[in-house]
């Protein structure tokens, strides 16, 4: 089946994290590929040591935004497309998340159009788990579960800075 | 600084556990506490393997509604309250999930009266993160994050019941 995490809201990505736990805690195996983060994050440094779950980070440290799009982010990007198709042929995990993959289609950088196919050919059985921002409609019609993450209040409203441990 | 995820979509228990994976690896320590929460869960399953975490969970197997409560219930409630406290005065944890509080304080099994004030008590630098639909309006006024998780699509709309691995 296919979840979306969408929303401006924070607990997208760590949704996500919570759901390979939970599949690991039950036997099952993970892949999480990670689109525009470069950048060291606590999760995935945790996660890269667990055994039963692969993690992939395809993007640049910087923080990419539309206007500064470079040639590497497309290329990142397609890598981490790269890994989703093989990781749908080889059918070894029992979910995947592809994270912040909604920014990435947001910012062109991977086409709907090459992405859902690739979702609607993954085996019955296979937990697809996409989060980012925006989630196209395309993606909401084709999902089987979408919640939106809604921001009622985040620290950084009151000029509070991303803080290590807790938004990364 | 305290944390809220509320709403009736998928995703409050595990970005709380993803957030706890996040804290663990930066080297932080994590509690989760469980109301209402007798059952396995895969994740439960998982972190309480895991170094640097501690979980407790506190209630019956079966699921609790209003008009079902038993004193067992109260009882149980209450001792997840008193391991908060605990935890609180020993300031060993930087991260305290407390799952499904909302819930418990919605069934009266937990006074907000009792709650909020221990909420205050917190020594800055650690995090506490409460779940459970309908957060009661003085925890989002206390509150320093709250995200809405809003259910767009379900599965169980169409009759699909709740799968291991994926909602446990």
């Amino acid at each position: 089946m296919i979840h979306v995490y969408t929303g401006n809201g924070k607990g997208k990505t760590t949704a996500a994290v919570g759901l390979a736990i939970r599949a690991l805690g039950r036997g099952q195996k993970a892949l999480i590929i990670q689109w525009l983060k470069g950048r060291a994050a606590g999760e995935m440094e945790l996660l890269k040591k667990m055994p039963g779950v692969d993690c992939h980070q395809f993007g640049r440290e910087q923080f990419v935004q539309k206007d500064s799009l470079q040639k590497e982010d497309h290329q990142e990007a397609q890598k981490g497309l790269e890994t989703l198709r093989k990781a749908i042929r080889r059918a070894q995990y029992q979910l995947i998340v592809l994270d912040e993959i909604n920014v990435a289609l947001e910012l062109g950088l991977v086409e709907a159009g090459e992405l859902l196919p690739l979702l609607g050919k993954c085996p019955t059985g296979v937990e697809l788990v996409l989060t980012g921002r925006n989630a196209p409609q395309e993606l909401v019609e084709q999902a089987d579960y979408v919640t939106e993450m809604r921001e009622i209040k985040h620290p950084y409203q009151k000029g509070v800075k991303a803080r290590k441990g807790v938004e990364y």
